[in-house]
């Protein structure tokens, strides 16, 4: 089969033909990839970012976002059968540790990461995962609409999910950068808070998109977005802010953001947070990690999806341009997300 | 190997030479059964009184509480290995539908129950169980003195568990029932908060051990209980009334007893509530459902018990003597939990 | 000025002029009502219904669901000044209780309900209550549009609030009634969560009404309601029911329509709940009370009225008429809820 | 009356003989001061470094963590009566704001902290405060014994009850810092959970005072107290760390010590946090932050100490030898906390 593999890195993957995977557990299964998401954690991979952290070894099949349909299934497998249209969540876990007893997928002691760890990902015709990955879906279904939610959606959600019991009516929640993630945050909000909802980020194209996807107020991240926030909430803050971007100086922003008693959850990654323990103190406020999020809650996200209450911009490649797909996306020519089709 | 079979209801069960159980599933163990715990439920299904709910085809091994070492592991089994000690959640479950990826193993779409359900449980000297029932234990834990936990205790500490948010300092809890349920009802209690316990039971010793077991009052039920729980709560009732009993009366006295914002958790049954839907309101007052606890709940009792935290009176029979322990616990003979061993 | 009052059971009350209220304590406002709500409730006072609970001193001044503006403040009074526009909390809390502390204004130990305990209510000019129930308004709203939500509003907003946490996407919530509160309680539930909402009432033109309100369903009470709620939740259940009938046999059909760990919120009253405690067990149920609502509800709900989110159903009547108001009431002819205005 | 009132900043305070404070509004207290404890905050006040933050009008009366009897009430007072026994929330508050009425007393829009905003505070023989401040104590109860509850003992409790819902049992709890504050909180974790405590401390002496007090573990903090935490969570780290501290270097380890999923609470203060958002969302933590408490945390901490689950050590001097007080403490040669007693 046709498969995306990185050889090395600052170089171009390369499409090979290689053999297509096989069962080799029984709660494995096979996947006929319907769409894979190129995300930006992609190109840190080929840039060699993520080398150290997770170990792969080269060549591998890159790609951590993907929806199918099932192929095959190993002996143990109850919860889909071949044939099945499922969205796979991107870390398998083993479902017999505390942290999966527990529903806490992300905290699993014995997951791995398709595309991310050393396992073959799902820029390729067929994938193998594990049946504790599957999402059933309607049969109709076209995965290449919603495999962007198994990556970029899951993350936003589970953030927003956490959020939702802190933003009843008269609240304001901040989403900080409106992009591929923050957008789908803006809807997720949007579906299951009635808080005011307030969007930064320094594009203006993508607040007016913003408008149109329930936010409440924008704001151009011009220096200024700090002082704007604080005037449309009476000088207090941000009962929530949900950072996107975590930064270049977007961080700091978004704690500036913050009302006392309120709280910022870090989702996007790559500044570094500098905070007196005394503002901790004075202002009572807290920093909330975020990562990916649980199969419950991709099963959630999959129900407002098919309710039309989150929807995604895509731009759709087919498998065998996937390097053009990573150029465009390098170059900032994609708009929405862009997914390899078959 | 020797089990102990109901082939008839409203009959004695006899101790049969089967064939011992055989790994059927990749997440099948079998278990070297170490101790079974004999269980009122027990005699209601020699009663017949499971029948029509449970429909087990006869004749077939009664045993729903039990710890033991695992002697074979199916193909997918990673948690635990040939030789280690573990005591079984009494239900295993299917780890794939949403119920059990959500933590919430009672609700699981795809269980059974060994011993109840139309499965051998485990009066014999080995059960058949899945990797999802095992919770691994200190090697040198005798599963004779833990296998009580199994389902008594894990009833009594799923019901503790959720009450605890309710309990800060301040509050009162009464336990009705200091029996086998109760008793341990009453050090999870201690263990978890520092609410006033009062327990409720018509009989002294059970009182004289709940004092000794971190009750802070207790109340003889001798028809003025409502009365003497009011006047220790200065009419108010108890925030919660944790009701081990259920049944002739004990349910609504029960509710009685139970202050305006409070909760009555049912975990014993037999009885039937009867209240005016104007007393919900009235009272704002909550009438909470109960069935034994989740994995996590078995887990989190364990380290209680082998902390010294909880711990259990029990009578042991040798396995061969099952039917000495049924009949005593019929006569009323048995003090703490009767538990069969090899 | 003049005031309805009671000066008989089972007789209309009389249209009485009769002395402005005055401060009595320093945090005493007078409210000059702008619109006083007609209530179900009303009729059962002239009814003698709550003469026993309450036990009100007559004659008396009814009207417990009242916005107006601020006439007059105590001495220690600091959140609202005179002319200010506001909609009053029903029940004045004493701040000082513990569980006034802790927000559980209802269970203040030391509150009065003007209008049914023994102190004037608001079917008149004045209306005497204090700082507490005080929420202030955008001062263009006019009273007589935000009344009803005082104390039909903060009661169906209460109730679905407590849910919120039950009612993630993919589960099932059922409005069972969708008269004045129920009709309330579905836009709460539209604003406040992603549940899929299916409203049961025996009314056709209710049930189109909810359909247009945020129902995704809706159910005619035909005496097959319990079956076509299961049907529409395959076989399962609702995850949540609030029940704003729970009489005449719906508060046990709210009971049969609640899924296995579900909860059966009770609103309305007037029936009797009968439950073998076995079915709390076996299903893990709850049934949970439910009484008015919170300061903070009261404030909450106001967000929404004000972004449009939830609206009201008025027929207006001048205080003059107030007769009409409850007469018609009383024979089925209020579309919405009666309203008394100056 | 005689207190102790700062006149200038960096200069001893004097004994100053000064008129006894009066009601000035409706829900104002007087009490009699039976207890005042000296707090290092008192030192920093001295020190000039809450000049610019809180900005009192010298010269001013210190002391804000007081208890006594209450000596005269307003008008509007009806939770506490003259001669009562009362330990004080040193934060009173509105009651009248949305903070106050859901219960978060510290966000109050309107509140004050006499002894360290612009208003005398207790060390003197009188203070006047309001009813909100008031928990009524048994009749019985010396304030001196308890007065270090109202700051130090408040602080503790109320961070250790955001925490409890995250230490069921399984877990670990580290307590960095087990001095005034810490080792209450100790006190507090061992009284309301069953949670693992492993208490970090430079101090030999306060570690074995930690043992006696509840601590399953305790680590020297040596330089080698995040391996010491590490080895004794098997790698993992805690689930929670409590860090009394949060000053030269403390608030890194304890942020080193927190286990993937886990919470660092900030309750010190001093230093400095510099944390990349990658390491929030790799290992999805949270620093929370944490100030005083609330007046339920206050009520319930005293239902802990009239049980005796939380005790002090305190060493009393006459007001009139406040000096001394004031000079041993920063000496360091207080053992336990410093009151100023009558």
């Amino acid at each position: 089969m046709k498969a995306v593999r990185v050889h090395e890195y600052h170089v171009d993957p390369s499409i090979d033909d290689i053999p297509e995977p096989t069962i080799t557990g029984p709660l494995d299964v096979i996947v006929k990839v319907g769409g894979a998401g190129v995300c930006r954690t992609d190109l840190h991979i080929l840039e060699g970012q993520w080398a150290e952290a997770m170990a792969p070894e080269l060549p591998y099949v890159i790609g951590h976002e993907n929806a199918g349909w099932i192929a095959e299934v190993g002996a143990g497998v109850t919860n889909v059968a071949v044939g099945d249209t499922v969205i796979l969540h991107p870390q398998p876990s083993c479902g017999l540790c505390l942290a999966c007893r527990a529903g806490r997928d992300m905290q699993c002691s014995n997951a791995f990461f398709p595309g991310l760890s050393s396992n073959d990902g799902g820029m390729a015709e067929y994938l193998r995962t594990t049946a504790r990955a599957c999402v059933p879906l309607d049969p109709s279904t076209n995965p290449a609409d919603v495999a962007a939610l198994a990556d970029a959606g899951i993350t936003a959600y589970h953030a927003v999910r956490k959020a939702v019991p802190l933003l009843y009516p008269g609240t304001t929640a901040v989403v900080q950068g409106a992009g591929g993630l923050g957008h789908i945050g803006i809807q997720c909000l949007a579906a299951l808070t009635a808080t005011r909802i307030v969007v930064v980020d320094r594009n203006p194209d993508a607040l007016a998109l913003a408008g149109k996807l329930g936010a409440d107020a924008t704001v151009v991240a011009d220096g200024t977005e700090v002082e704007q926030v604080k005037e449309l909430t009476k000088g207090a803050g941000a009962d929530v802010v949900l950072d996107f971007v975590a930064e270049q100086g977007a961080e700091s922003n978004a704690w500036a953001m913050t009302a006392p008693a309120g709280s910022q959850f870090v989702i996007g990654y790559g500044g570094e947070l500098r905070i007196p323990t005394l503002d901790f103190v004075a202002g009572e406020k807290n920093v909330i990690g975020n990562i990916v999020g649980t199969y419950t809650d991709l099963a959630e996200l999959m129900v407002l999806a098919q309710a039309g209450k989150v929807t995604l911009h895509t731009q759709q490649y087919p498998l065998a341009n996937a390097l053009d797909a990573i150029h465009d996306l390098d170059a900032g020519k994609v708009r929405g997300r862009a997914i390899l089709v078959p």
